[in-house]
């Protein structure tokens, strides 16, 4: 089944400790994109601007990402992040942002798009999220993202959000923050009162949790000796996760286990490189085969 | 088979968020003793003061504990330490540390106990963990703990150690600590080089890292909503997986693969109430249905 995802699209400057890239490209809807392509047809849906080169949009249309819902505003410019990575890379400083046409971005679906089964909601204001939400009609899965930022000014309409949606994806400081708990399995029970069937709290090299009424299990991230850009982890996450969902078309316990772990494998090959350079050099067939491994380190 | 700790003995005074104790029993080879007594007959060695319960005796030796290598030293005190956890609780703040009669302990062990197969060398001076080794004539697989003080004030001693064992388990600041590696995977590769066999690298909360030449896998924590005191967690996970290896006789893949997982779902167990506690309210049943529990969350 096919998968719609609305999000940014970036210019990224990063930095770590293995290296710099300058206006390489990035943005959660970019990596999301090209993680769940390994599964699936997706349909992207962002804004860019005039300074957008038309090879990034051949390079996602290649992966077969109908880009049909991309804007490109006319003088406009692109969405821009700086960030940089120190010690053990688990967060991102962020150096420089420049919203640009990302600030005013309003998406509306296509009739194609908006009957599209799965939707991903990658990290943005809860209003726009809850928009394209009520245009999906034909949803059957919505699954959004969301940060500290949303959580902290936007907590009314994040609020509504979380009633409307079957999943949500955030990362362990953010579960934190919007439930008041430390305990990362007692904050995820509490986000589950919020209303998503299930919630998923990634916790960077530690991998992740996962928490519905039914089940609660931890999948740790595949280890990993050398982390070369963090950038993308989560979004790449959700592209394995949602992307392998759409290609079974099912959502019950065993397809979202094994989806878990397809995003924690596909996760882990982006952040062997910058930007997309490391999923540019793989396939499903090396997707299948590091998930077979890290099935067997699972095991005993 | 038999296992052997060698390990600190103490009264303990702990904080958390869920409560407070105050001279409770506590040290390395008592927690480790206790979650090992769930699958083999362990032999303790160390050393107490006069203000030793003597009902703290009959606990250990109730769970076939022989404490004939424990040393009443006349006169002496027990070591005592104080700590609080906060926040996430995955370290603790040590308010207040005496030795006492630790700080002497010189172990001598008696031709039975030298002839122990499994031994387990609890944090200590390496010097001290070395003259255990030299006398554990019969030994079959030795595992040592260590600390950031030793590392620190007894580096070329500890190296001599790990030369001469066969596994090491060490925290994550430990480890970076050790081999000057922010990484955990590239981490344990630097231990490896440095002389034992595997490491095992605990991340508190987020589990363990196993590595050898042949694999690398991590285990992550059985998830917990409530973790009431993690003091002595790592014992503890020693303590399920040297039990549990001694329990069946083998140090092949296959056994210390199930030997992390044991020490996983023990140590869960642990911290779910001050002191012993939990484990004076569980029994080997319990255990293994959380194994089996615990087997089916990362199975996918």
């Amino acid at each position: 089944m096919s998968l719609l995802v609305v999000g940014s699209i970036a210019f990224d400057s990063v930095e770590t400790p293995h290296g710099v890239v300058h206006d390489a490209l990035g943005g959660s809807a970019t990596y999301f994109s090209y993680a769940a392509s390994f599964f699936t047809p997706v349909r992207l849906v962002g804004v860019v601007g005039e300074d957008f080169p038309h090879t990034h949009r051949e390079l996602l249309e290649g992966r077969g990402v109908d880009t049909s819902g991309l804007i490109i505003e006319p003088g406009g410019k692109t969405f821009r992040w700086r960030g940089k990575y120190v010690g053990d890379m688990n967060s991102a400083e962020t150096l420089e942002v420049h919203l640009n046409v990302l600030g005013t971005f309003s998406p509306d679906l296509s009739e194609t798009f908006a009957s599209t089964p799965f939707v991903f909601l990658a990290n943005g204001h809860p209003g726009t999220q809850r928009k394209v939400l009520r245009q999906a009609k034909s949803r059957k899965l919505v699954v959004a993202d969301t940060m500290n930022f949303w959580i902290e000014t936007e907590h009314d309409e994040l609020m509504k959000l979380l009633t409307e949606v079957d999943g949500l994806v955030m990362n362990d400081g953010e579960a934190r923050l919007l439930t008041g708990e430390v305990n990362l399995v007692a904050a995820g029970q509490k986000v589950l009162d919020l209303g998503p069937r299930f919630v998923i709290i990634k916790k960077g090299e530690h991998g992740a949790i996962f928490l519905s009424a039914e089940e609660t299990f931890v999948m740790p991230a595949f280890p990993l000796a050398h982390v070369v850009d963090p950038t993308g982890a989560g979004d790449s996450f959700a592209g394995g996760f949602m992307g392998y969902l759409a290609s079974v078309g099912a959502v019950d316990a065993r397809a979202l286990k094994t989806a878990m772990a397809y995003g924690t494998v596909v996760a882990s090959l982006n952040v062997e490189d910058f930007s997309l350079r490391r999923f540019q050099r793989t396939d499903r067939g090396e997707v299948d085969r590091r998930l077979e491994h890290y099935r067997g380190m699972l095991a005993f």
